[in-house]
């Protein structure tokens, strides 16, 4: 089972014209000449008197030394010693003398970059608000149809009034969610808790039936519109939906209570009005649900088909449906991802930070470009 | 291994005094009449016509329906008719005729409430930003001594600002940290990169190699308060604590590249270097960094003490630690909690996020209060 | 906001008649004496001449040192000298003249115990297999009724032979889950792959559309019962469940492909049909489904009611519903807990690996009792 | 912002040559004709009477439909009718008249295959145990030295069982860690617990302190291998390693109690420890420690020099240097892997469960063979 890595074909001619690989001495102890050869973890060669050699002990994130008996090391940049020989360059590809070997990679293509940071997902990565305000921003301006898609994450927090923030002004084409999303809003917009937790994260007595009695609420007034027209609802997510006339979609689940009179109890008819606004969608914005999130991503297209107004029987012009993907794990983009929705960009935080910081950025946006907030 | 769960003792005085439930007809179909009473998962009984019964097919977030055979029922409010006759009622310690026993509760406990999310720690609990934002300033007003934590993706992410802000304005004590924060920190002053992304997430050409290079330039000159002082370092955190003469202290670890010159590479040096610091603590926040907020927690006394200062040998008085923890999963605070720091506070969220919506909080709480924002 | 810590009551009895705390001298330089007394972070005093003194630099896993002037230190081991004079003893509750203080208790409780580990759901504890083992031999044995709940990460990795084995050998009840479930055994049975891996997780090529193709001819079938006897499904969990005639439920979701024709796709339908198992249950294992796991923990009571067989009017007796949930994040065991189902006991691992251990375990469970395996 | 996607090239001669594609009436309402062609969400094109032409309603998961007006529909099989055409073929490269387009692939490469499954670090995939079992057998056979590195999780839960086991039959060259893995191995030892937990996770009396205690005794003693040599460490993984003489390197780090003797608590000295049997690693298997994970990923190459014994200045060859990565999280080898680490393959399991079943799978491996288990 041992993989061998075969060395680069060295009689290739782009290896016999490369120089010898540069040296200059370290400044002091410890110390590093400016331009230094930073080492990876791969097969690296040093051609040194016309002969590539590879460094003893070698290791990614340090220096390439040669010692007074012309051998070469790779060593930490705290053990050098002034005057040591140290080798210069940047380029990896064998053209200043020195080769990392992308092992699989093809010879022609020997050299390939080293990087860091490449994984698609993660934590670590800064997250640009900037660039989803200005994707929002120009989806508003163009009469795009932006697909919202919300697990109850977002209302358990105090994303709530971002999102209400958001349908309010004009950036939400559809709403799609389940049953939990809307019982949670209009349990907040009647008790002002949710799941009998207070805003502040209390616990309260006899909380755990609230819920329960906003369900029921709504069930008696036959409808979420009859309940907002009623005053039953005043406030929240549900309520802007419905005095805005944004059209949503509540879709049932196993786990549902109630559920409420909106809610589309069979899976097959829910999947039929989710697709009534997945076909017609210009932006995806998922946050904080795994089920629904996946749900979407393998219904929605990686791209906007945009029919040729005079010739209906002409291909349609193509591009990148933007999708945006917020979880708080890794794990529900990448899997997202494992399930073919390649094109969506992953936001690792919490739902109600995201909400928070992308109003704020919208709101310079439209600050930036003197637009109204309201439309 | 079965464990049996005997049934509260009837005969009390308490329970035979109790009135029966009280039962009242269902409105319409699928709708309960208000002020139902809601079920929960635990062993629940109703007192008809004298005597205790429990309900058939028990469940959660269902309502208790009496049959015309008398017999009771756990029943979901959608499968209720009208005109069934359905319990209501808050209490649930038997006082109106229900009663939720609690195993293990000892019986004059009896009925010790039911509740939702009293997990501590938990993503999907509101983040009460004006609480700590009010905690910062009022530790600032009184010249207290908070001691920040950070682990590398407070700097990778753009929260890198933030904290720069939080220093600059005088909200820090002192800074505790690995190399890495600082290498990160370093790197973005120098080459305006973390670990060679940008601060958009891509990654550079070239870029696996610059923290070493922003490494070497601060060991070339001496330290960091040297590379300020030359010029090398001119914005970041680093730059902020040497200019406004925050003390900070860089522990080292065994995955450092470097290390930076001011670190402490003795684990034991550096516990007495801390020590200094967390020995003098009023307040803690601890940001993305499993590592250094354990050892953190683990010098840091749940309570600061402050000595008389007339009598020097009498107790000193006592106020709590406010301790915040952030970090993207429960795990971290879950185990900071388990090796002791109770009083740790966590929330769960992106280091990025919170930094700036921490900051938006404090600019909010100084303008309230008509504070200076420098200080 | 400063939240105050008072002190004990030290004028009362129990601490006017304690001892004073005993010292006694180091062996050697950084080795403290047998039996020294280990601090934690909450407020500690020991008391000295009669007098109750708290100790300077407070901090946890630390010793108590009297130095020369009758202070109180608390120093870590490795810096106390030989002959410094340590404290000893193990009580925390003053009578040996060591007391800790656990704010909030009451002073008659002052001492309550400072505890590591005590976060109920943790990848770091230990998972009692032998105890899982024994309680599913014994549910067997007395012809209970276990209800099996599985998500699809149990049939993605090789769990699902182990799945199979519990099923053929008498240890599944009832088998609840989603069509995906069942989509990724079928498409193991006629294709032997599951989302387009291999079982070794090599991705094959055209593997992407092999579940539609499983989903496809399952149709054509007209149930998985008639797909398993035209020998179109021939091994693997529903074939298992079929064979042997234990009930199972399919419930729809928003994200199912498809679906299966025995997927219920209404789900108040579909609630229905799992409450005519939820009610049964004597004992319930849920693997790797935070849909499922919450669905049937809303509809699980704490307890099993066993009515008396003589007199059907009477209290039934009530032991404890065992319940297992396995995930490989804390997350979901803990919202299953804050959702009410708190007799559940969260394991934090990955499917296939519990399934293949948990199996190993009631097969030695088996062997101890000379049980047959097949039942 | 927006990224237009541009068509193939359809003059090009391989999608002239390219044949109409193929539709065969379905079998049945909600049936789909074998080998009918899942669609994905990439742009898609269907030559019909010899114009390439996009379904309307793109999604992934369905069927194409041609309608009789000679439309193209995406289609879910549940939808279509009996007797409606569906199209058929496996190709997505347009050979059979059907192009998946990838965007940005190069025309040539056009059809380039859509895959599932793809991320490399993910919980749902299976694990390869056989695999992982048959390279630790090999390299004990060929006398390699495979480092293990693990961190406390391995000791917490029951694995240090089996860590012993490997360690006592020649599985392990070298073992790296932390102060945290002897600590509690030791207290282990000493007490039979960890962190005051019993094996299955029960917390004890006076537990908090049991840590302190057994590592003021190693103290006492002077090193482990006295602890060993004096009876007071009689099991475990360090007992093992002293009596079979396989080497350690104790890490130290800011959280370390104590630390024990034998840590090296100067990083950039236990640096040099490590680096010691990193450069002779024939194997890597890091098992719980993101901290010494990525700090033995930084120092390790991603592949096995062996010097040509005849010729010592020769280039050596090269091998992959195996490397298993076991995290509870996929964050911590996705972190490795950003790093650099590129050759590491990842487990996501909880460390306990994993380390059981690869030694039931090597036991089983060494059977197979015939091979002793002791060597």
């Amino acid at each position: 089972m041992t993989i061998s890595i075969p060395h680069p074909d060295f009689s290739a001619p782009r290896f016999v014209a490369a120089p010898d690989a540069r040296f200059v001495p370290a400044p002091a102890d410890g110390v590093l000449p400016e331009g230094f050869f930073a080492t990876t973890n791969l097969p690296t060669y040093a051609k040194i008197e016309g002969t590539w050699r590879m460094p003893r002990e070698p290791r990614m994130d340090a220096a390439l030394v040669r010692d007074d008996a012309g051998r070469l090391w790779a060593r930490e940049g705290r053990r050098v010693r002034a005057g040591q020989l140290v080798a210069v360059g940047a380029a990896e590809d064998g053209s200043e003398g020195i080769l990392v070997h992308v092992p699989g990679a093809s010879d022609g293509a020997a050299g390939g970059e080293f990087k860091f940071m490449s994984s698609e997902v993660s934590r670590e990565k800064p997250i640009d608000y900037a660039l989803m305000a200005r994707l929002l921003v120009e989806e508003r301006e163009r009469r795009g149809y932006p697909v919202w898609v919300a697990g109850p994450a977002l209302v358990h927090s105090r994303a709530r009034a971002d999102m209400t923030w958001f349908v309010r002004h004009g950036f939400v084409g559809a709403f799609l969610a389940g049953n939990a999303v809307a019982v949670h809003d209009i349990e907040a917009a009647i008790f002002g808790t949710t799941l009998g937790m207070t805003g502040t994260g209390e616990t309260t007595s006899g909380g755990h039936g609230l819920h329960m009695r906003a369900i029921n609420r709504v069930r008696a007034a036959g409808s979420i519109a009859a309940a907002v027209e009623r005053g039953i609802v005043t406030s929240g997510i549900m309520h802007a939906l419905v005095e805005r006339g944004v059209p949503f979609v509540l879709c049932g689940s196993i786990r549902d209570d109630g559920p409420l009179p909106d809610v589309i109890t069979d899976m097959v008819s829910a999947q039929d009005a989710m697709r009534a606004h997945t076909t017609r969608a210009t932006m995806a914005v998922l946050v904080a649900t795994a089920l629904h999130a996946i749900a979407t991503g393998n219904m929605l297209p990686a791209f906007v088909a945009e029919p040729d107004a005079d010739d209906p029987d002409a291909l349609p012009s193509l591009r990148e449906l933007p999708t945006i993907c917020v979880d708080s794990a890794e794990f529900v983009v990448s899997k997202l991802k494992d399930r073919g929705t390649h094109q969506a960009f992953g936001v690792v935080t919490n739902a109600q930070d995201f909400m928070h910081i992308l109003r704020l950025y919208v709101e310079r946006e439209l600050a930036a470009r003197g637009a109204e907030v309201g439309a």
